[in-house]
């Protein structure tokens, strides 16, 4: 299987160190390459769910250049989502703007359940594939110090949601996942893999 | 929070590396000692889920020396138990005995739900307190190139049910989970955290 999936050549089109950690992790070479045009947008009415889906296409199909036979492209989107509930909207939780905005949305967060979803895109020369992966979350009742304590001794302003569940605010807070961990740190493994594996068969 | 727990000397009785790393996680100071009088066994017809508890609590009863006034001993004991289904009794699986050991129970696990129970005792001079968590893991069909990749690149014989969730099997196998991931890995730190605050009160 490993071997087989090494007869590709894989570009992973994400800066970040964490999927790039994961996908070490199935012990496929790979090359990083995330020189894009994509400018991240959509509509105000697109439906929450699809919007991880929308945003993974978009930066496959904004790599720099064609891709030549035997490439594959990965890309992905995670997007922590905040179902709606009595008295509140529901939410999309991006990247928080600022310290409070981390701090406010910490605050969504605490009590209560969340999902976190993944798109991820294959693109070869001749076709291109997206599935998606959704992990509910349950933070406990986070206190004011506990919030504060992270936010000021970690990085929350580049996670979506404002946390990551591998740092302490993971350890101390978060009490039950149910679906995949790895689609909580931001790409989900044993889907990729297995996509992987279908798309050689399709091509 | 954090001020207030690192005024106990902490003490982890842990040869595992996954243990002393999820607790550094919670960015606490402490102590690794190990020595131990305490010998495994229980009754066969010890009911499993009752099994960690045992564990963990004979090695917190078996450290070497009497703890002192602001002295907390942290031990666990984390085990993989297949539930009974048609035409199978449930097992507690242990450390595999061989490779062909760990090759049948990898092949037990494949495509079915197991449980993983860790047992956290906490334990000072004035009393004793266990806390158990369990998460249900869910593991894909998994082929036989698969089961005999892992084996032979990784290192089953030291880990209960002859996996760890974090290394590539994990990656590649497990699709779902329901509870806490750190559990999986060895050490439930949330519930730690919590009973480490409690036990701050008791005292």
């Amino acid at each position: 299987m490993v071997s087989k999936l090494n007869k590709w050549h894989i570009i992973l089109a994400s800066n970040s160190p964490r999927r790039q950690e994961l996908i070490k992790g199935l012990n496929l070479d790979f090359e990083i390459d995330t020189l894009n045009d994509f400018q991240e947008h959509f509509a105000p009415d697109t439906p929450f769910s699809e919007v991880p889906r929308l945003m993974s296409e978009g930066k496959s199909l904004g790599f720099h250049r064609p891709l030549k036979k035997g490439e594959i492209l990965i890309t992905a989107d995670t997007m922590v989502i905040l179902p709606a509930s009595e008295g509140h909207p529901g939410e999309i939780l991006g990247k928080p703007a600022s310290l409070a905005d981390a701090k406010r949305m910490l605050g969504d967060l605490s009590g209560r359940m969340h999902q976190v979803i993944t798109a991820v895109t294959l693109r070869s020369a001749g076709g291109m594939r997206t599935c998606t992966d959704t992990t509910d979350v349950w933070f406990k009742p986070l206190t004011e110090e506990e919030i504060d304590y992270y936010v000021q001794n970690f990085r929350p302003l580049d996670k979506a949601g404002a946390y990551a569940i591998q740092e302490w605010i993971g350890y101390v807070g978060i009490t039950r996942i149910d679906g995949s961990y790895f689609n909580v740190v931001g790409f989900p493994v044993h889907l990729v893999y297995d996509m992987l594996d279908d798309f050689d068969l399709e091509k």
